[in-house]
């Protein structure tokens, strides 16, 4: 029986150990390096914290123990916020062997460098397989067993397929994406657009203002990321396009609660206070906008947000910056993206 | 001084009069056929049945007469429903002459003909010049000034140029394309797509439900769409998925509410009979179905939405059938369609 172990007991790495563990076909350990959560999930066999209505079933072993947990695992899956992706698989490399596969579903581009997360994996653990699993899926409805598709992205296509079969159940949906780059960019990215959604929403816009910051900022995430290597279909894929609207639309997002209260005249200070959790979108707005220069791509919604958070632009006459810019025309823009490929 | 004809006084003609009106560069007339209505605008100065909040400016001319309101217009926007655009058209034509342009905002496809409404529009006014605008544009936001984008498409690019310059305001952008046929499609189909998500909403299906069947929705609708002689980024832009985003989230859509109630367990008559009004998603379903099967496209969803529409399947079983279909590569077939282009 294949060994599945689950790096992180957050609301994502949970819901995904517990749909494994249901398939009946996997050992299934979820870890944790927090002691007080792995009591109280032995003690109540629920995760109070991240993912309270779900049920932990008796088959998915719980352990605090890292070295344990890696013993034998076909697959290590890396749920843990990105900002510590580098720090836990320098952990767990002494542990590790060469065949042992990294599934990694944190989402973002490292502080400081702007690395991305595979970048970061290649320089800890070179000799490991590497695949993201991206996509339009909150925890919570995962572990709800409500129809969620996803996409499993590898350099390696046999990897990706071999993951594709393992987290496939009747309800998730797995797709495969031989384009890494892509999917990770349009990951970390959509942040700065659900961020920008979140000042529309504060600055009392309709639907038709975000969609159109969705459609458009979507097409400015592509620009960069075709220059960086992508493949412009994947930004109208799931891990693009879907992604960016699942997390424009929902509360649950933080980087659009917090562009919600930037809209409402609130300053970057008080709203991190408020908010008080990592906004990927913050650092994601910076990484970019750095990129944007350094890549010659135009970004407009990027550097108006850009503006917003580090030179203290206006909401509102940001948002009447993109309205009024030159005019173009839509398709030609992208005629010469699909030349470009 | 330029004019402009707007033909139907629904809730899209009408903020668009306002909308041309406040920018006083214009002589607008806003032309209803019914009687009723055109004199309670008169009286009250506002569109009770279609945009009750918003006030008609003074400015806007209001009539009841066709003739008159067609002299000299240098453009007439079409603003009436899909299903008369050829009426229209045809009870027009003795009263324009070649150099008026049409504008239509009329999103559908002809019952029985499966015809596009710029073949219909070449039919009856095969001399006149034609743009069509399309993009995700609530009415009622576009009236209250929220801003909002669209899509000024034409074969002919100055013609699109000049309509683009006279519906720009601060709080409309209009972006040019000149792929009629992927703006056309685009608009007509997603009602389908609405209408699946509004089936998703009424089995209690969540956001990563919904994202999916936007993202694989707008796929299948491109697959089509380039077979029949479209740009696939046409439906990467602001007519395909941006259009979608805003039907699918809005309970403004009748397809969305149409698709609930079919979702909750009601027949299609029972559903027909709550709604009382044209939903277009049923006729584009069945002509999309037909197009499927005539261009040999496989069109997964359109296929289970018209099996629940005509062929009375289970939809518990058509969400089965759409998350245990043979697992795919994602990023193969679009690849196929960008070599196609």
């Amino acid at each position: 029986m294949d060994k599945i172990c689950v790096l992180g007991a957050g609301s994502f790495g949970t819901s995904l150990a517990v749909l494994l563990t249901n398939k009946n076909k996997y050992e299934v350990v979820l870890w944790t390096k927090d002691n007080n959560q792995y009591n109280e999930m032995i003690r109540t066999r629920k995760n109070e914290s991240y993912l309270k209505d779900i049920y932990l079933p008796i088959e998915l072993s719980l352990s605090n123990n890292l070295k344990e947990s890696l013993i034998n695992a076909n697959i290590i899956l890396l749920a843990v916020p990105s900002q510590a992706v580098r720090s836990v698989a320098s952990l767990i490399k002494p542990h590790i062997s060469d065949d042992q596969i990294i599934v990694n579903v944190a989402k973002g581009l490292e502080k400081g460098t702007g690395y991305r997360m595979s970048q970061i994996i290649k320089q800890e653990l070179p000799n490991n397989k590497y695949v993201v699993l991206s996509g339009p899926s909150h925890a919570e409805e995962i572990a709800s067993n409500m129809p969620t598709t996803i996409v499993s992205s590898s350099e390696d296509i046999k990897i990706a397929e071999y993951i594709q079969d393992v987290f496939s159940t009747s309800t998730l949906r797995v797709y495969t994406n031989p384009d890494v780059i892509g999917v990770e960019l349009g990951g970390a990215l959509k942040n700065i657009i659900a961020f920008g959604a979140g000042i529309a929403d504060g600055l009392g816009c309709g639907d038709n203002t975000k969609a159109a910051l969705m459609t458009r900022g979507i097409r400015e995430i592509a620009r960069l990321g075709i220059k960086m290597g992508a493949k412009l279909s994947t930004f109208s894929g799931l891990s693009g396009i879907g992604d960016l609207i699942v997390t424009c639309t929902s509360m649950h997002s933080r980087n659009r609660r917090a562009g919600i209260l930037i809209g409402q005249g609130k300053s970057l200070q008080e709203t991190l206070d408020e908010i008080k959790m990592v906004v990927e979108g913050i650092t994601a707005t910076q990484v970019a906008y750095e990129l944007s220069k350094e890549y010659g791509v135009d970004m407009p919604i990027t550097r108006e947000i850009y503006g917003i958070l580090y030179n203290q632009k206006d909401v509102k006459e940001c948002v009447d910056n993109l309205m009024l810019r030159t005019r173009t025309h839509e398709l030609e823009e992208v005629v010469s993206e699909e030349l470009s490929l």
